[in-house]
């Protein structure tokens, strides 16, 4: 587990990341990434392009971040990809908050970069600090989905890629890196929504940490990485334990198996029809089709469409299509 | 999913107790417990006896409440097994915090006194806030073992005596609990205990929650009732798959499992050596003797004994006898 008093001059950990592939690095310009590039590259790595993709959230300070990142590779000797997304347009349109809409468009991206580069592994640098504020952001806005954290190694596909991600860095605190890019007289960017109290993400940081500490007398990112280390790896057996591809569920089969596996499979199977906002409530809803003798046998979900029970099976019944 | 609004006409769930058997129901003389005993009381269950432990830590106010709830169950014809346990002194002499001390003196009390009444179904009044309470708690203050809630149906094994634990009141808010012993003009004992900023429980319930409820903009009992329900059931299903009772563990076999279930593993063998404060730490210590060519063989354990790996097998080798 990690330390919160980092040893200063322990170099950062790059186990995992392969010397003799092609890796794509994500780089927004942050301490973080600035931080991970520089170790992969005086790691003696070479085969690296860096990704950057600009948000557009902040005007100039964006074009000046997604500038600097293209020197930083220039400086290296290194290729990047890079492009612009209107985050704000997705979020509208898509009715999404900033922080979710940002996150598929950055995922949209690495998965086209991946296809551009011809590369399928992707370095990111989250560390320990976004992991224990990750776990805590998602165990406190509820959500059917699991509750492990991140992994050091993710097979994620998006957009019909199959990308290989790895985060080498879960166990560096962010003191760490600071220390780190200090030492190495890293020249950064800040990120400007790093501060802003609008985002959930930097009030967990900000206030919700610090009060937590102060009730409990400690720091608590300690119990809540350690939280999301244990969960993560009981989510991945869980994933492992119930592999779905049929579009029918057989409902006797669905009985035999113990709750936190029907969880499970009912999440996979509505994420697998592409229905969004799984909540513990519908999948609750869905659980009570299973039991011999229950009276429901039709569920309507999230889009319009139902989910229903025939002749010992669950199939999803397509929304109506509108009338033409 | 149990709701914040509750209907406050609607009876509150006695399923999965049993009415043909004898039962034992914990009445501490405060709202939660009076209200689970009149309910049963009036479902017309009849074979019950009651339990209470005086925690002597409140003087007179604490033999006001046994007295309270020996008249209580007088008054509605029930036995009743009482005892008086010093918590405080307990706590000194184990070194333990009063809350844990509390416990441990109430549970030993409850396995007394099942085998005194020749029973072994035990129903308690723990409810859904203090499912949401105990997990934030659990999860704050770390530890090494699971992070599953409560469950409606526990066997667990105290002082050689197998206690079925029934808590049919998981689902049911503090609130909804409050209305019906208001409605049904129930007196009850306030604990004073409750109200104690000192109790990290009683911080929880009455300045952390509150404080979470404002930064998220919403009341995440919800959340943390759900999270506790899904990682119970997880817990359950880890536990029923990995069953160990062999005073050795064979170091291929553990390195066949996934992380999730060699950490259980671990944990269970380590708890069946009786080791006490089992941390993540140190579970993580002993995995690290498990890969193969690991260099490590021998971890110290809390209390003076260690963990070895010899021949493929990890066993544990006691402490050294104090000297003669």
């Amino acid at each position: 587990m990690p330390k919160k008093s980092p040893n200063p001059d322990a170099p950062l950990p790059l186990a995992g990341v392969p010397r003799d592939r092609r890796i794509l690095v994500a780089v927004s310009g942050g301490v973080d990434s600035v931080s991970l590039l520089h170790a992969l590259v005086s790691g003696g790595f070479k085969k690296i392009t860096v990704l950057h993709l600009n948000h557009a959230l902040r005007g100039s300070a964006s074009s000046g971040d997604a500038a600097f990142v293209k020197r930083l590779a220039a400086r290296h000797g290194l290729p990047i990809i890079a492009a612009r997304a209107d985050v704000a347009a997705i979020a509208r349109e898509r009715a999404l908050s900033i922080e979710t809409a940002a996150r598929q468009a950055r995922y949209s991206f690495f998965a086209a970069a991946a296809r551009q580069a011809r590369c399928r592994t992707l370095v990111l640098a989250h560390h320990a600090d976004d992991q224990a504020e990750t776990f805590l952001f998602n165990l406190l806005r509820g959500g059917g989905s699991g509750l492990g954290g991140m992994r050091p190694r993710t097979i994620r596909r998006i957009d019909g890629v199959q990308l290989e991600i790895l985060r080498p860095w879960l166990g560096v605190w962010r003191a760490e890196i600071e220390a780190y890019a200090d030492r190495e007289k890293l020249r950064h960017r800040e990120d400007a929504s790093n501060s802003s109290p609008l985002h959930t993400r930097n009030r967990i940081r900000s206030r919700v940490l610090p009060l937590l500490a102060k009730e409990f007398g400690r720091d608590i990112r300690q119990s809540l990485w350690r939280a999301a280390e244990i969960l993560a790896a009981q989510q991945e057996w869980l994933a492992q334990s119930v592999q779905l591809s049929a579009a029918e569920m057989s409902v006797p089969s669905l009985r035999a198996l113990p709750e936190a596996l029907q969880r499970h499979a009912v999440h996979q199977w509505l994420h697998n029809h592409r229905i969004r906002q799984i909540s513990f409530t519908l999948i609750e809803t869905i659980r009570a089709l299973i039991p011999p003798g229950a009276k429901p046998a039709k569920v309507n979900l999230p889009g319009g469409s139902h989910a229903r029970r025939r002749s010992g099976k669950l199939f999803i019944q397509p929304a109506p299509s509108p009338k033409s």
